[in-house]
This record gives C-alpha cells, sequence and structure tokens, in this order.
C-alpha cells in the first residue's frame, strides 16, 4: 500500500522568476494587539487576508491573534528547494509566544492548549485555490486538557477528527506530491469511512455523531492513514505546524492554484503568504456562532448589511452548504427564508456589535467589504475582511451611490466598476414573457452573462469555421482547455457538460462577458461523433439552441433575444457612462462590417468606425451572389475579364460601404481593402465548382485547377492583403470607386463624411505609396464626375508586418493614419500560426514559458515593443499622425490600457465591446493622472 | 496601320526615387581635347564610358571629340515626366560647338557635314541593354556633301541606311512606347526588306550591295516607316540628334534594361549618360578598320595582347559576327585562325600605336583594359575603354601577375577577384578521359560554369521536392523566371531551349557559379507532360542527364564527375586563397549535415561548421530505416512510447554527429535540434501509412486520421522549432545525449572536440532556458558516466522570429551564440512565405516595389535593422557573445559584406560557397581599412 508513487512534479515546479536568496529579511509579521506589525498597505508583502487582518487589529476591532508569514518566506522556500529559511524558526517562535501571550493559551499545553489555523492569502485573492489546515496543535496531550478546559468533549474530537482528515489530504498527501490512488485521494477514502461508519450507525448528519463516535473514528482515519500513505499522522504540534506552513506554501504550485492564475493573469513568482492564527471556535455550542456577510448587496449594490450565519457551526459548514445558514437581519430575508430566525433576532447584542463593525470598515475602506465572523460563546471575532467581489449592476449601483454618499470622488466611482463587467448591461437576453413559459431543457451553472441563440457545435474547428461562414454556433463540449479559445470566441455562447464556476470555460467566458453556462451534467456529449444526448433525445450539429447564461438554463430551438436597455437599472448604467467619458481622453471606435453593426457601435457610444471589412459582403447572409461574383473574379484569367467581372460586383460593394457611412455619419469610418487570401473564398464542393464553370465557360476540371492554383502552403503569409493590390490593381480601383462613389454620392445629400481607406499588410512604403496613386486617381474621376468642391478623405496603413512596424519612419511619410492589426502583428512577431497554435500552446502555458497566450493579452515586451516603435517613428515624420488599433485586444481592458500608454489615438473593437473599451480607456487616464 | 497603341507603360514607369529637381546644374562635359572637362573619377555623373573617354583624351590617345551628357540629366528628364531640362539645350549647342571646332567638320552641313554616334553609358556596364543610335545627322542635305567629301558614294548610303534601321527601331518606335505588330518590330520588317531585297538580287552578303541598292533601299524604309509607325523618318540632323538623346534615356527604362538591373542589383534611380561623339568610320575602305581588344587575355589572363579586327568595317560587324574577324596579332593565333592575316602584319604601324596605347592604359588603369578602336584612312581612334571582364581563372592570374610585376599591391589583388568567380576552381568536372568519347545530346551556350549530373525534372516545385528527398536533379526549362528562382537554387543544373546569355537563367545561374546551360534549340519541352524531345527521342521526369556548363554540352546518362582539383590551375587558385586569408577577419564555416559535406568544407577552408541540421539523416540515401522510426515516433501518442522509439533512433543520431566532428576535430561544429515542421516527414501514400500502421500495430485509418492531426494551416508558422522541444522534451534530451555522448566518446579517444548546441526558431528566453536546463541534466549525465573531467559545449539560439531579434539582449543572458537564420527572418519580418511568393513576387519587382526577392538578397531595411539591433543588445549583455549567419545568404557576397559591416562573428554557407565567403569577407575587411 505504501506503493504510491512520489510525483517528480513539486521540486521542478517551483517558481521560475524569484531565485533572489531573501535570507535575513523579516519573513513574520505579528497582529493581534496593539503591537500588530502589518497594516493594510502591506499587501505584497504579507497577502490580502494577512495585511487585513493586521489592518482590523490596527481598527481595534476583534481580531484572534496570529501571525503571517511574507509572500517572500514562500519565494525563499521554493528558491531553497523547498526549504525553510533558516531564520524562520526564531522568528516562528517569537510571534507565536506573542500570539500565546494575548490569547492567555500555550501552544502544545496539556493544561490549557492553544489550537491554530493555517491559511494561504495571496496578494490577490485566489478563492478555493490554495489549503487551509484547521484546529491545529490537537495531540494525545493536548486533547484531554482541552476537553477539561472546554467542558465539551464531542466538540473537541470532532475538532480532532477534522484535523486529522484535513491534515492528511492537505500535508500528508497533496503537499508530498503523492499521487491519489486509483484516482482516490486519503481525503476520499476517509470521506468513505466517516459514510460507511454513518450507515452502519444508521445515522442521517455528522450532528448525530457522539464523542465516542468521533474518538472512534479518529482512530480508524489515523489506521488507515498509515496504511495508506506509509507514515504515521504526526502527534506533534510542532511538527502539525510547520508541516502545515509547508503545505500551504506547496498548495500555491498546485494544479489548481496554476491553472488559477494563468487565466486572471497572476504572476507565479508572486508567492503565498501563510497566515497563522489562534483559533476561535463557532462550534462550542448554541452561544457559539460563525457567519459570512457582505457590507453592500453584491448582487444588487443596494445599501443594506447582506450575509448568512449558523448556530454552533465552523466556518466551513456555512460553505459546505451541509446546513441552510439564517438570514443575518430582517431587511434582507427573502420569501425562501423569511421563516427563519436572523442573528439580528436570536444574537441581538452581538448583531449590534456587527453592525457597527461594518459601519466603521466601509467608513475606512471606504468600498464594500466581505467579512468573515465568528461568535465562540457570545464573543465576536473578525476573521477575514477584504473587498468583496460583485456583479457588474452591483458594481455601478455602489459605485455612483458611494459617490452620492460623499464616500468617494468621482474618479473612485470610475474606476469602481471592472471594464468588462459593463457587458451585463449590453448583453441580450430573452425575452421574458417568452422565456417565462417555455420548459427548459437542462440547468447548469450560469457561468457568463446574457443570453444567445444558435446552432450547435462540437469542436472549436467547427465554431471558426461555421462563424467564418457568419453562422450563430453555440459550442457545446464536456469541458474546454485553451485549445478551444478561439473557439469559444467564435461561438456566441459556450455550454459545458462538466466543470464548476471557476473551470475553463467560466471563467474564460466571464472574462470575455460571454454567455455560457457550465456543469449541465445532464448532457452526455459525443464530441467524437458530434450529437449529445438528453435523456433519450439526441441533439446533432447545427440544432438550435438557446442558453440564459445569467441564469444557467438552456432552451431547445431558437427563442427571441431583445436588448438589455428594457430593464430598470440601464439609466445607472448610462449615467456611470457620462462619468466615464467625462475622464476618457483615447477615442473609441468600433470594428463594424455593416449598417446594423454600425448602428449598434453608435448606440455603444462608438465615435466612428476603425474597422470595416470590404470582405465581409462575402458571408454570412444575403451574400450568395456578391461571393459568386467574386470567385468569378478570382479564376479569371485576364486584367479584362477580370475587370467585366467588378462592374456587375460594383453596386455590391458601394450599397454596403454608402449605408454604413450614412449611419455614422459626422464620424470617420476606416474602410479596409480586400485583405483575405484569395482561396478563402473558393468553392471546395463540386457544386461550387460546376457552378463556376458554367458561369465562365469552362470544363470543371479547369475550375478544379484554377482553385488549386490558388491555394497556398502557409496563407497567412501568402498572396493577400496589398499584395492582392499589386497583382490586381483593378480590383483595388473598384474598391475605391465605391469607397468615394458612396461618399460622393451622401456628400451630395448634404452629408459630412471622411472615409478613411486603410491598406492592409504592407511591409514597404513603395507598395502603399503604390496604391495610394491608383487611389488618388480615383478620388480625382471621382471629384470631376460628381463636380464636388471637395471629397475629403484620407490614406493610411494597417501596421501588422513587423517590417512596417520597423520602418514605420518610412510609412508615415505616405499613410495619413496608423492602425495596428495586433493579430497578425502578433503572428508574425512570434513566428505563431494562430490556426495551428493548438499542439503548443498548451505547453508554453503548461511549463510556464509565456505568461499568456499572446493573441488573448497583448505581448507587451515583443508585440509592444515594435507598436511602441511604430507609434515614435511614424509621429516622429508625422506629428499629428493618427495612430489606432483594430486587433482583437482593442476592447481587451488590459490592451486598452497599453494602448492609452502607447499615446495612441483610438482603439477599435467590436460593438459590444465599446463600452468596455469606454470605461478601460477612462480609467487608464484616471490611473495616469496619478488619481 | 497607325493605329498601334502608345503602351501606357513609358511615362509611369520612370525611375521612382530620383524626383529631384537639378535645373541648374551642370549636364554636359565636353571631351576631345587639352579643354576634355571630365575625367574618370566621374563615373557616377558621366558613366563608365563617359568618363573613360575623357581620361583617355586626357591621357592625349586620339579619341574622337564629343560630350557626354550627364546621368543627373537622366534623373531630371524621368522626373518631369520625360522633358529635358530647360538648360539643356543651350549647354548641347555650346559643347556640340567645341566638338566641331576639334573635328574640321559641322553638324548639318551640306558641304563639310560632322555625322554624330549617341550611346548610352550607366554608372556600371549593362552590356547591350540600352540602345545606340550610330551615323545621326545624315540628311538630304548631308549626303551629297558627305559624298563630295570621301568620294565613297556606297560607304555614305551604307550608312544612312543603318542610321534609317537603328532609328527607326530605336526612337521612333522603342522610344516612344510602341508595341511590335503581330509581334514584329520595325527593325524586323525592315530587315525583312533587306533580306528580300538581297534574295531578288541573289546578293550573298550585305557587302554585295551597291551605292544605287543601298539608295533604293533607303527609299523603301522611309517609305515602310511611315506606313507602320505614321510618322515620318525625320531629315532634320537637329531632330535626329534631339530624338536620339531622348530614345537613350528612355532605353534605360526598358524592359531589359530593368531587368538586367534587378538581377544585377544596380538601382533604378542612377539613369544613363548618354555620349554624343563625332563619328569616325573604319568602312571607308582598306585603310579603314575597327576592332576590339583586352590587354590581356580575358579567357586565361595572360600577359598578351588579345584582340579581334576587321578591315573596312563598322564596330556593330565585328560584334554582329557576319564576317569573321582577324587575330590582331600573331602570337595569340590560334589553330583556327593561324591562316589569318594579323593586324600587325596588315596594319604594322597602327599595330604598333595600339600597342603603345594599350602598354599606357595597362600602366594607367593598372587593370587589364577592354577597348575598341577605329583607322579611318590609317589614322586610330579610340573608341571605348573600360576594365575588361574576365572569366575567374583568367582573374586570379591577372591578379597575381600583376601583384608580382609590380603593378599592384597585395590588397588590391585580393579586390580583383569577384567572390563568386572562384567557383570556377571548385566545380565539378567530367571526367576529362571520358567526356572526350562522349558523344553529346544536345548544345547550347555555356551559361554557367561547371558540370552536374542529375535526374531531370520541368518544374520549379518538382525540383524543391526532389531535392528534399535527396535527389540530385536538373532543372529543364523553356526559359526562366523570377518564379522559378528556388527550383533553380534547389537544381544541382539549369537547362533552358531558349535565351541567350543575358537570360534569366544565365544571369542567375552565373550569380551562384550554378552549372548552367540556355538556349539548347534543340530541345523541344513540354512541361504540362513532364517530357522533352530531342529529335526523335523523348525524355521523361527521373531520366539522367549530364551537363557540362563550362562548354554548354548536355550528354545522356550520368557521366562520372571529378573535383577541379585535378587541373593545372589549381595551384594559383591556392595561392590567391592565402592572400585572402592573410586579409580576412571574420570567419567562415559551413553548412553540413554529413561526414562527406564537412570533409568538403574542411577541403574548402571552413573553420567550423555552422550548421549542422538533424534532420538531414532522414531524407536521401540511408535514410530509410531512420525515417521510418521517426515517424513511428511522431506517430507515438504517449511519452514512454516516443522513448522507446528514440532509443531505437539513438544510434543514428550520435553515429552521424560523431562522425562529422570527427572530421571537423579541432573545430566548432554548431548542431541545430530538431527543426522541420513534423508532418513533412510523414508519408502520403498508402503503403507508406500501412507500413506504419503494421509498425505500431493500428488500423490504416488511424494512421491517417493521426497523420492528418499533424497537418497545418501554416506550417511555417507552426509545430516546429523549439516548439517541439517544449511539447516532446524527451525527443530533446535524446538529441541533446546524442550530441554529448559522441562528444565524449570522441575525447575519450583524445580528440579535440566542441559542440556548439543550437536551438531553433526560440522567440522567448524561457524557451531557451527550459531547452538549456534539458541540455545541461543530460550533459552531467554523460560526464558522468563517460567519466570525464571536462566535456566542454555551449547552448545558443538561432535568432529567427522577429521576437526573438527585438528582445535579444534578453536572449543573450542565456544562449552562449547568436546564429541569424536570415531565410525565416525574412519570412517572418515580411510576412512573407517563401514557398508562396510566386504568385506575387514578380508584380513587385515589375512595379519596382521592392529592389529585389529579399530571399535572394538581404533586406538591409528591414531584416538587416533586426540584424543590427539584435546583435547590439545580444553583445550588451554578452560582451563577446558570437554571432554568425547560416541562412541562405551566408554565401553571398553583398551579405557577406554586410555581416562584416555588423561586426558578426562569422558566415555560414554551403561547403563550396566557403571560398567565396572567403574571398568577400577578406574584401569587406580591404575595403573597411579604406583602401
Amino acid at each position: 500500500m505504501a506503493e504510491k508513487k512520489k510525483a517528480a512534479s513539486v521540486k521542478g515546479s517551483a517558481p521560475v522568476a524569484g531565485t533572489k536568496k531573501v535570507d535575513g529579511c523579516k519573513y513574520v509579521y505579528f497582529f493581534g494587539d496593539k503591537n500588530t506589525e502589518g497594516d493594510a498597505s502591506m499587501r505584497n508583502e504579507l497577502g490580502g487576508k494577512g495585511a487585513n487582518l493586521a489592518e482590523m487589529c490596527r481598527l481595534g476591532l476583534p481580531v484572534p491573534a496570529g501571525f503571517t508569514i511574507t509572500t517572500d518566506c514562500c519565494t525563499a522556500y521554493f528558491a531553497g528547494n523547498c526549504t525553510m529559511p533558516k531564520t524562520l524558526k526564531v522568528e516562528v517562535d517569537a510571534a507565536l509566544a506573542k500570539v500565546e501571550a494575548v490569547m492567555g493559551r500555550k501552544y502544545g499545553d496539556p493544561d490549557n492548549p492553544l489550537l491554530l489555523s493555517c491559511r494561504s492569502g495571496a496578494r490577490q485573492s485566489m478563492p478555493g485555490m490554495m489549503d487551509t489546515v484547521l484546529n491545529i496543535g490537537l495531540s494525545s496531550l493536548t486533547i484531554p486538557g482541552l476537553i477539561k478546559k472546554t467542558n465539551n468533549e464531542r466538540f473537541v474530537w470532532d475538532s480532532y477528527r477534522r484535523l486529522i482528515m484535513m491534515y492528511a489530504d492537505v500535508v500528508m498527501e497533496k503537499a508530498e506530491g503523492i499521487e491519489p490512488m486509483d484516482g482516490k485521494g486519503i481525503r476520499k477514502i476517509l470521506d468513505e469511512i466517516l459514510d460507511q461508519y454513518k450507515y452502519i450507525k444508521d445515522y442521517k448528519s455528522d450532528t448525530d455523531l457522539t464523542a465516542d463516535d468521533l474518538k472512534v473514528l479518529a482512530g480508524a482515519f489515523k489506521r488507515k492513514i498509515e496504511e495508506v500513505l506509509g507514515v504515521e499522522f504526526p502527534d506533534d504540534p510542532v511538527k502539525q505546524l510547520w508541516g502545515s506552513i509547508g503545505a500551504v506554501f506547496k498548495s500555491w504550485v498546485g494544479a489548481k492554484a496554476v491553472s488559477y492564475r494563468r487565466i486572471e493573469g497572476i504572476p507565479d513568482e508572486w508567492g503565498t503568504a501563510v497566515n497563522v492564527q489562534a483559533m476561535v471556535f463557532g462550534n462550542m455550542g448554541d452561544t457559539s456562532a460563525t457567519g459570512v456577510a457582505f457590507t453592500r448587496n453584491p448582487a444588487t449594490g443596494e445599501n443594506l448589511f447582506f450575509g448568512e450565519w449558523l448556530i454552533n457551526a465552523q466556518g466551513e459548514d456555512v460553505v459546505a452548504g451541509i446546513r441552510t445558514p439564517l438570514p443575518l437581519n430582517d431587511e434582507t430575508k427573502t420569501d425562501q427564508n423569511k421563516h427563519m430566525h436572523s442573528m439580528e433576532d436570536l444574537m441581538p447584542k452581538t448583531y449590534k456589535e456587527l453592525d457597527a463593525i461594518r459601519t466603521k470598515l466601509e467608513k475606512h475602506y471606504k468600498d464594500m467589504q466581505d467579512i468573515e465572523f465568528t461568535v465562540e460563546d457570545k464573543k465576536l471575532y473578525m476573521l477575514q475582511c477584504r473587498t468583496g467581489k460583485r456583479g457588474g449592476k452591483a458594481a455601478i449601483n455602489m459605485a455612483l451611490d458611494m459617490f452620492d454618499e460623499g464616500l468617494i470622488d468621482e474618479k473612485t466611482a470610475v474606476l469602481r466598476v471592472q471594464p468588462n463587467q459593463v457587458l451585463e448591461f449590453l448583453l441580450p437576453i430573452i425575452e421574458p414573457k417568452i422565456e417565462a413559459k417555455q420548459p427548459y431543457l437542462v440547468k447548469g451553472l450560469p457561468a457568463g452573462p446574457g443570453a444567445a441563440t444558435g446552432e450547435i457545435v462540437f469542436t472549436a474547428q467547427d465554431a471558426v469555421q461555421a462563424s467564418r461562414l457568419g453562422k450563430k454556433v453555440i459550442l457545446v463540449r464536456e469541458e474546454t482547455s485553451p485549445d478551444d479559445v478561439e473557439g469559444m470566441r467564435a461561438a456566441v455562447g459556450i455550454l459545458t457538460s462538466r466543470g464548476g464556476m471557476t473551470s475553463h470555460a467560466a471563467l474564460v467566458a466571464r472574462g470575455w462577458g460571454k454567455s455560457c453556462i457550465v456543469g449541465a451534467d445532464a448532457m452526455v456529449i459525443d464530441a467524437s461523433n458530434k450529437t449529445m444526448k438528453v435523456g433519450n433525445r439526441t441533439f446533432r450539429e447545427g440544432d438550435v439552441l438557446t442558453i440564459n447564461g445569467s441564469k444557467g438554463v438552456v432552451y431547445e430551438g431558437e427563442l427571441p433575444l431583445v436588448a438589455p436597455s428594457a430593464s430598470g437599472d440601464y439609466d445607472r448604467f448610462l449615467r456611470y457612462m457620462s462619468l466615464v467619458d467625462k475622464y476618457r481622453t483615447m477615442g473609441v471606435r468600433a470594428n463594424a462590417d455593416s449598417p446594423a453593426d454600425a448602428t449598434k457601435a453608435r448606440e455603444f457610444g462608438a465615435e466612428g468606425i476603425g474597422l470595416f471589412r470590404t470582405e465581409h459582403m462575402f458571408y454570412g447572409e444575403g451574400s450568395a451572389k456578391p461571393l459568386f461574383l467574386l470567385r468569378k473574379m478570382i479564376l479569371c484569367t485576364t486584367p479584362a475579364d477580370r475587370t467585366a467581372v467588378l462592374k456587375e460586383l460594383f453596386p455590391f460593394m458601394k450599397t454596403d460601404i454608402k449605408n454604413t457611412m450614412a449611419v455614422m455619419e459626422g464620424y470617420p469610418v476606416t474602410v479596409r481593402l480586400l485583405d483575405p487570401p484569395l482561396h478563402e473564398f473558393l468553392p471546395h464542393s463540386q457544386l461550387g465548382r460546376l457552378e463556376l464553370a458554367k458561369a465562365l465557360n469552362i470544363a470543371e476540371d479547369e475550375v478544379r485547377k484554377r482553385v488549386d492554383a490558388v491555394e497556398e502552403s502557409n496563407p497567412m503569409m501568402g498572396h493577400r492583403g496589398v499584395r492582392l493590390s499589386v497583382t490586381y490593381p483593378e480590383v483595388t480601383e473598384f474598391q475605391a470607386r465605391a469607397i468615394l462613389e458612396a461618399a460622393a454620392e451622401l456628400i451630395k445629400d448634404g452629408k459630412n463624411v471622411t472615409p478613411e481607406i486603410m491598406v492592409p499588410l504592407t511591409c514597404d512604403v513603395s507598395e502603399l505609396a503604390y496604391v495610394k496613386s491608383i487611389i488618388e486617381k480615383v478620388h480625382e474621376e471621382v471629384v470631376r464626375r460628381f463636380d464636388l468642391k471637395e471629397l475629403k478623405y484620407t490614406v493610411g496603413t494597417m501596421i501588422e508586418i513587423p517590417r512596417a512596424a520597423i520602418l514605420a519612419d518610412q510609412m508615415a511619410g505616405v499613410a495619413e493614419f496608423f492602425s495596428f492589426g495586433t493579430n497578425d502583428l502578433t503572428q508574425m512577431t512570434f513566428g505563431f500560426s494562430r490556426d495551428d497554435i493548438g499542439s503548443f500552446m498548451n505547453g508554453y502555458l503548461d511549463k510556464r514559458l509565456l505568461p499568456a497566450d499572446p493573441f488573448q493579452t497583448i505581448d507587451k515586451n515583443g508585440v509592444g515593443a515594435l507598436i511602441e516603435m511604430a507609434t515614435q517613428k511614424g509621429r516622429s515624420v508625422r506629428k499629428n499622425l493618427k495612430v489606432g488599433i483594430c486587433g482583437e485586444q482593442g476592447g481587451d481592458p488590459a490592451s486598452v490600457e497599453f494602448c492609452f500608454a502607447q499615446g495612441l489615438t483610438y482603439v477599435s473593437c467590436s460593438p459590444f465591446r465599446v463600452p468596455v473599451a469606454r470605461v478601460a480607456s477612462a480609467q487608464a487616464a484616471i490611473k495616469a493622472m496619478g488619481k
């Protein structure tokens, strides 16, 4: 049984960077009375939990004494190959002595033993991702003393069996890197023993277990542990303490924590602090209790004290959901719990005390706090306090309320909402009346807000392909992995049968504000056959579902979606956004390819279109005719034939552009010339070929030959972008004419329009000059033919090839504006084909060789260096050069901040992300003011 | 008939850059007596011909007077949209007056008319690429006067018909951009009239034409010209002169000239000068003559006056080969012409005069000169003098001789040989005894030196593919285009049925020193069916031919090739190379993948291997077993399976590397880890799949699935290079072990070896650090197992991804050396897929949007900027960082010079190009000394 292998991974997986030796530093900070050494500003050293425990002590709040071992110590621990720094023991002993003094108990003392908890605490909260050990210090020596002291034999044995279970799991198994046997960890084995015992004794609940039962179980647990892990459960409190400290450190590099950090972008080298604190007990009888609370309602933002509590319980019981928690006070009771007793009823004095602390904390922190407390025999203790997480609506409501209350200033109010949170106000919802009547197909966890409806697909690749064809798809997977990110992006919604609220799908979807339901485990997915079953019903690729990601409910078929502006809080959103725009200095435009998108973009506050893709007309609805003409054109072999087809295509081009510019009247519209590799448009079916063969009056085989001739080894670096203009100048001429005639017609109608013509994929100024000269010629013609006094327009270029960035000073000699195409720029700068990273990106992220997928988060070091270089070089030649970004990162808050720092004129993103970019841009400006 | 369209291209195709207005500059320089204004140093302004005409005047040599219109004037002409600068006329008139004064004749004078020639002359010689008009000034008015003056009616009418033919062609048709009718130019039409007339009169030769005949023909020509071109032949000498000047300017942007410049890398903005010079006549009777000569033998380098001449002829007759020219003197007579009279015999006095000029010119120019002369009624005139072109053997012989003669110093001797010319000493030849007995299949022009034998292929793509499989192929084409360059590079020899010595194939092959025969017009090629016919014999793809590119002869089947070191001049080559190495400071290594290549490389003076591709063992001969194992490994799904296959593969890896290192003992060997996308290795035939299915014990369909799974959209930017190490660290571990064990075994044998392990395709220092840590671990193991005191090795990286160049300072923190992979770096920097540029590169070159194909010539502005940045950043962190280049440009002289300027430690190229790189490197060093 002791054959379990030690996993080789633990030692090797220490943080990569922090290899500085920091022996000699102060590693331990005491808290608990007026001698408290830390404070809230020391979050980096003490972690969030440690810093706030110290701060609460400084505020005079009742906090059980303890000490925090710093994050630096964690770094030193890994640097030393998982050994504690030499000076640590002395510091811990000294701090422990102070704790003993304040608490009036002694650690390991047989008569009056102090018990300790040992909790992680990183700079940034990583809820549930790292480990905790409670009730440390119970041993054959201290148990009798504690029983005597508390006169509560059951409580002590219950605490002991909890210690054994946690310790065996966290310290003895996980921290040692032992692989679970048959996929079963020691925790599970012990749980099974517990369940079996309860079954034999016919107990319904853990509370039925008597002191004697628990004593028996503790003995059985210890025997099993030795059998399975080959090591004895330590009876020495000192050994328990140091084992727990090491285990918390090691949980920093546990798989769960690592993957959470990757998704949240938390650096590995930060490390975690360890908080060692005197145990207080909410489970010592009916005068004891434990609870969690928020100083305001985290779901709505309402200024009401909101929380849950349990009598005679330990903290984990509230979280674990074994017993139903009670409401904190009367005013926040709901229909479900209005019959229950509140703390306000049952412990009015303690509640008052707690409510006073609530007020004190909000005044002090000037923000909503998430607190944990324990009442040990009527005495209130504060165990945790941190800024509370909140939804988007709550965030806006709180920010505006606190501003109105005079608690915070305007800038702070703007900063209080995470940019992505505004998506909650923008995402479509299912028409409420219809949804109310609709039976649901299956339920899961509400992982990403908003509703979506679309055809189901079962692979990320299918999602990408279908979306390229203009289809709306819902990606259905058992669970998602970084491999699927492209497909997740392409889908309108994500639905998984496994995984919880912190699963990959949930974290990614939430980041994007994309509708997502996870853990809908009534679905049985067969990805290889592209089907899923719910009960005895089978759904296939292409079947339509509608999901409500805010509720976690899946419906069959297509339900009508409506804009959320119908909902009541929308005016609060608008008020917040007007504050945002007061501080925003960088422009925000939208990527929009149709009048409908443009209308949406205006509605969301876009100040122009940063990217109108002319090729959009060849995708999706209504594209059949233009696409057919385009195919015909591609297969023409002479400029004359091409010109003939272009004439047919011309009205389609012009109409699309004209209607979009009309919607955007008064704002600039950047129209990009044809960009994709031509092969993307060609038919791969026999039917498609036959149709073309007929139209071109040639044999199908000849069509096949010509289609094959267009195929490329590396299309991403092939015949596309401006290269098409060089080969087929007549195509560019027609595009320029479509844009400029559309503008001319609008000007004739008295409209104010300024097209910006954007040349994609340039690598040399000569290409740009060549295309510009074509456009200039067309412009002259159009002005003459429409008899206009003036037709203002500009010609600019995408900067998406490294060489264009390197030679940006030359480019700016001709280009009147730049727009960074960060998708392609990232591809070329890394030499990563975005379509092909699936096979190796995971390896890079798993081995922490890259901090993040650079297609999701702008790579500041490499791609960013080119952006900086190009902006500076461009402006060295053309002082007021307009510089924007229109890659997908244009709507990513971190990237918006980076663009602001580079002095970009605007960012451009999809219409829905325009408000996100507006918020991010305003926040960047406020932060740059030094707040 | 006058419907011929004006091509729109002429106006638009003016040089792009030189748009500075230079009116007010001096545009005209007189030469002819002591008032000569130019000299040899003014090559940039006056062109080579103009500068040397002026210099010869200054030396007191007999040069017919004339004047040169500068290259700046050409630039101004195009900048002004093909109009002459305003000040030009006054300057030309003044210079013409001087010419008239010196020659004692007057232009357009009816009694004593001066005739003029009008010739192009660029900075760098572009033989035959631009146009010339002779006998300008003949008109109805001046013809009678000249007849009277010369008393030679036939001569005058012959000159007149020549003027008409040239003028109609060069000035009236080509310079006006008129498209030839039915593919037939006016020149051809007039030639046909001439031939028809001779046929009717039953004349054998032009010399049979009488004065009356020529008069009749002149009339017919003029009528035809008006009929075809719609314009009259101008009878006004002034009109003739200005027409000719403009035509010579325009010939600078003629198709021939443009394509020549592209291939030779001559900038478009240089422009050409125009030399207007008094005509002298070698065709005035038996006391007149004309000839061309070299001051030494241009084929062998022998110090003998060498040339050809014709009595009673004009210069073009010698070149055109209508009459067989006579030898210049007795000592250079050959078996073929020993019966003919030399100039030394027939015109001893004039020959002596010419011989004295020869001596004077060599003393003055200190180099072999190529001269043109004319004797007009016993009076010798020098018409041209320029440094003579010579073959490689001649270049080396002359350089060494002139050094021995004290004419030049050592550095100059080194500079006198073009780097590529040394290839003549290295290229294989057909075993002479066997070749002597072999009947030839077909003959063509000897366009690229050396012999080659291989299977024939008919497309560039096939050449590339076959060469990847390790096959030696000869690329057979009707003619080649820039599209074919990759295939030409991949082939061992090139054979075309069309084209002359300046055809694309000839120019490219000569540049590379690659065996090439052009214009073998007895071959009939059917590229689409991949066959060729010679007479009634058909050859198919895969049939073997042997070509002797030095002679232009094609043989059937494979003939044995031998090293040229057998030939007599090899010691001269060695002596020259020892001079070269005396001045060379930058290292030269070879790219070599086998012991055989390494042996060759050492022989050619490589100081190490800069690139050993581990994947070489999977290509070509002997690769069947390792390739099969590699395929098996790629399709394994678990690390354990992979490791098992790697064990089988290990001995192959080690042996190859060990034997190569043994050959290179004492020199560094850079071994690159596996680089190509895995898909390249997988079988696409059913047979291959079945074999694998059997070995892996899975279904063929499963093999197909796994093979498909490895396929990528853009493999060039996909799962390859270091990314393979990240995904499959076990593969890297095995490679590292193969390299280090190979070294260990050699060290045990007392050998001195230093492997350099090179990581390809890195974009971040973390990847490199990861791979380095794997290598370090293996190194420790190997040192321990072999019980070595020391096993020196280094780990470095290719810099071939833009991001690696941008972050080179970080890279250098881990990398102990850099090697620029300029092929990939060029791909990513431009976003050009080398496999796909065929579809658009021509457009870029035709429209002059790029100066050259950046895969042939390093792009100094973009790629070069990254090389410079990376070198500087790298050395800012690691002062003595070894920096090399191992892309294909490593053996390109211009790139070698660039690398020298960047301070690179070494260049690495294919073994045959090592001597070329040595010469280029030495020359760069000498030039940098300011020699």
